[in-house]
């Protein structure tokens, strides 16, 4: 059998495994405070370029959403997103949770449009009720999307200047943020994605993590108590090395791993240059953040999803979404549906109005090769 | 240097290590629903002599208490505590991040006692104004308290009795139940507990698993939807195989262990048995489950700390709480606290009226037999 | 100048302040558990023909809203509403800082479809990740609506329906329910309103009272520990009886209002016997509801209000909305606007594409016949 | 029957009746933007000496509890209160449901010790596990307490100095300050008490008025979007005027009152005076302020109770609790309360410890000096 339900189905990159085995007995004290998370938080700050941002490490994509928008809401706002948004859609009501409304505009290809969320905005400013109803205080935005559709540079800086015009924080949810730049690459880096957000969060749940999101306040004033508001929202995780160490291995970079560390020196020691001399956003970092484990996970999934999109294409399917990411929708008819389940499991995403479904298919970091030429040779 | 400040700074059992590397491009679907998990489900099951319970695994220990308690309050109820209960002094309002409110009441020896809790629910009964004020839904108690002291058998019966009064269920904090039962074998079993718990956690993340707890409701009624209360909380893990599979491990039982898988048969089976005939809480099973790793686990902990605290008296030093667990809290003054800090990391409980310093050293399933050989040669 | 703003302009019923001023030293206890409260209790149920139903008095909407729907919710349940619905639009997140998440579902004349609502309960309750998601547990909606338009019998049993085959309870927000049956007389009765819903209100602040809402739960096991729930809500009043007070007054009926008090004996004697040979939602009961100063205050308005609605019609206007209660939109341009703006008070409501403006006009109970007439004398 | 239950027993003071009569059929915008609720205001701010705070009406102490302390707390902090205060006890959980932790420490006399809460906050901030816990952010206190004891103003500045040196803010609880007031006069006034606090309340439920409490935010810096806020809470009174009305009848003066209406000017005017030359919290204010109708109604029920305390120790009674102000707390035996339950109400308090029971008598500005004859009469 075949799998293609989602990017979450496997363990993690061996080189996660291999290190956890290795230093397993290490005696480190807990909550995040220890030399790996810090190696760790050192080297996200270096391939984003933001040499001062506040980095937290979070188990999951709920409740780093929830924690986050909480931190990042005063009592009388609420967070805009798509009505397709994760946290509107997926989460149970996590955001709610915590009191605070979800603002719902309707997506675009599963995307904000900043005119759409200026138009909202400029509503409300000049509502009679202005001051009965909730404020918009957050923008909330996923990248890759839930429609596995993307944000470019110039859209990403569009909605951060309606949120600088409405006085409003931009979040991006980046549960499947390294699909994202892989499918981006030349168009779109990390340290671009960091300037125009206020606070983002680097999946590592879905691209090579056993589990782990990457929490970023690029504007570490907005950070401001989160590991005690981490504590309340049950979102503290007691061995926390775990997780820094998991992302220090996925930011390593190719040279390191091949065997000469020197090559990266120490990203504090860098961290300081960017300091001092300013980030290099087109330069030399983005060529060694591109070196990373991470991208490289990013690029290995979004690699195979687009040689099965061209497969099912190919084979004369429609793709029913663009989506250059690793997620593939195709229409398809309920005879292939039921022929394709006897030999690969796949979400039904939803039935159209002409009748045929729209399934999914979800390459990883751990995707076999073969797994989808045998897809292929399904078709 | 040598490391005493909590059973939570090293990796985990081995065998978990090695299991997730074996197991680690399997392929399983999300949140809990894989067999591995089903399989660990199982064998807590039998363990608990609980064939029916309905089995949870979350991250950590803050996260599963406040999910719990919001799962069986009703809005108009609050939650029993210790006023030295770790939901009310140690986990950032967690709980009242819910809406609801925590009952205090004195502690003894970090321990609730049942007259002190009927005596509560009386004066609410019977109070003119009882409903102007939070009534009592759940009582929530550690096995092992925070100060590392225990309940009896008898005394859980005694607080199973009130709370059958008051119409209220009780609710166990287990993060350190491995140590309490390896403390208490012979006087208080794995299943005498789950007898009189409405619901309680296995902890993990302090006894020999990088992280989880697995919640069991004994009354599986009670657990209704809780699955989505646990995505509301930001509690619910994408890779949910991850728990089952250190759960799964903790709970192999010494034969298995031994290359006789047999041995052990299928946990499924066994229960479908419990149900039948009924729980055997003082037979064959307990013999069992006192073969897990998770109870050995424990043993290893308490068998050292042990050790240490006679190696404190017999040098002279007094013991500040009477604990039979892996916590020990010694007095010293200020020249010898600063005198051993030189050579171990341990934790400072609290300055004593008396002036003295009162100190707690931690020991785990993975503390070396040396370390404390070389604490104590320090005395 | 006049003023057309909203039905809550002025103070209330004189019947209600002389009532006031004539018992104001009276000595009661507080919160609701007062003589006063009781009668008017009766006198509710009475005009519902639900003998049994738990009444409880709010002071405003807002507040009753929220308690009502935190009262009838389980935590991982959410609340079902039009986009347009009060609690969606215009409470702040009233619903949200209980924890709870609203499930918008697009309106239709202000109105909430049961098939709309049918089709949402499917898509959750077949849905694949249906345990992932918050589950529909009330369907809240307004009677008459915000945009003055009305739920027939028929539709109300359309939606009842639906509320029965998913489980759900039935909420009417009631805020403006005098205006409604007066509107709908001869078509729709507050017994058969009352026989539909789970709970709803019965609104006196729009409707001829200082303030107060009347909360019905026609089910009582649903209102069990309500008195409590509102004051966790801050939404009990210490002198509960000013609430009582003026229901007691706003649903005396005529032939009492007459002077011969006899003629409605007791109420609570009346519901015995409605309890003994059941509701008579076709007979005399409603005659003698529809004499209540409650249903008068509805018709002053209703019946000024189609007035006011004829005489734009007459003068060349266009209704913007088919409101037959007291609330008339009407499309004009900013000219007029302007214009009408110098004599009177009114709501700009929204521009419409065509680039016209919606304005909205509302009439009271204490709505003077010569303001409409000066108002329709300027156009 | 004699009633001494409570203080809000009766309706209002007649002079509010008179009004609420005379302007009942104005019509006037809601939610408090009316002229009424300005002119209220303006004399609050002047008898307060605070010409630029915010001033907001709410209904009822818990809702104005609640709002408040959910305005003045970030999301990491909680309340520190005396066990014995309202919100902890008496409030259902209020605060508790917003998401906030309230910090008990042990009471003295009903009040909270300066030392114990620096104490208090000095254990949090010296604490190793400071971030995990929730950081003291409002001091909450009564004035009067819920035992009728005061605080002086040597005591008021205690605690203020303790909020400045933990950058905490400082709230006053007033649901009876008028009382406070009147048994403090020539000790302690209105000015010096708003000088000490970050906000307070003037309570009107118990002090004259139907319904009400003026919270004042001394610094309105403090209060940004409270307005929206009251709205999340369901605490915004949609006739807003009846708030502002009794309020600005309550704070009408001596000189006024006599048909000297510009012997009060105008207090905007005055407010402006004040804003030029500074408060003058010893001067001549203070005297009008104390020739208002609220401590007029202060003063006669300190009156009062003072007479009644005199009476019941002239009999030989013991007073369980020292009080100064409208309640008082005897001690008697089984049989003495029995009897006088026959001729009169009041609440039992609680059983001491040597067998007495302690039993609560409340003046209120509305109780006849001969109920308190006929009572100390049956001694």
């Amino acid at each position: 059998m075949l799998h293609f339900d989602s990017d979450y189905m496997e363990g993690a990159h061996p080189a996660i495994i291999e290190r956890l085995a290795q230093t397993n007995f290490d005696q480190t004290p807990g909550y995040g405070t220890d030399p790996v998370c810090e190696s760790a938080r050192a080297r996200i700050c270096y391939a984003c370029q933001t040499p001062d941002a506040a980095v937290h490490f979070l188990v999951g994509g709920t409740q780093a959403n929830a924690a986050v928008i909480d931190q990042l809401l005063n009592p009388w706002e609420g967070v805009i997103a798509a009505d397709t948004g994760h946290i509107n859609g997926h989460e149970a009501g996590a955001v709610e949770a915590c009191g605070h409304k979800i603002l719902q505009i309707p997506h675009r290809n599963g995307k904000l449009d900043a005119q759409d969320v200026r138009a909202f905005c400029q509503a409300w400013a000049e509502g009679e009720s202005r001051e009965h109803v909730v404020a918009p205080g957050v923008v909330y935005i996923s990248q890759a999307t839930e429609y596995g559709t993307l944000y470019t540079l110039g859209e990403l800086q569009a909605l951060r200047a309606v949120c600088d015009e409405f006085d409003m924080r931009l979040f991006i949810d980046g549960a499947r943020l390294g699909y994202a730049l892989a499918a981006l690459e030349g168009q779109l880096t990390l340290p671009q994605l960091a300037e125009v957000a206020d606070a983002f969060y680097i999946g590592g749940t879905k691209v090579g993590a056993l589990f782990g999101e990457a929490v970023v306040f690029t504007k570490p004033e907005l950070a401001g108590h989160f590991f005690t508001l981490m504590k309340k929202h049950g979102a503290l995780l007691a061995k926390g090395r775990m997780l820094g160490l998991q992302f220090d291995v996925l930011f390593e970079d190719a040279e390191e791993r091949d065997g000469n560390p020197a090559a990266r020196a120490d990203a504090s020691q860098r961290n300081a240059d960017v300091s001092q001399h300013g980030a290099d956003t087109a330069g030399s970092p983005l060529v060694e953040a591109a070196r990373t484990r991470y991208l490289a996970c990013g690029r290995h999934a979004v690699k195979l999803a687009r040689k099965l999109a061209e497969g099912f294409e190919g084979a004369g399917y429609e793709l029913a979404i663009d989506s250059p990411t690793n997620q593939q929708f195709v229409a398809i008819d309920d005879r292939t549906c039921e022929r394709l389940r006897e030999h690969a499991t796949f979400e039904v995403w939803e039935r159209r109005a002409d009748g045929k479904l729209v399934v999914r298919f979800v390459t990883s970091w751990a995707t076999r090769p073969e797994a989808v030429d045998e897809l292929l040779a399904l078709l």
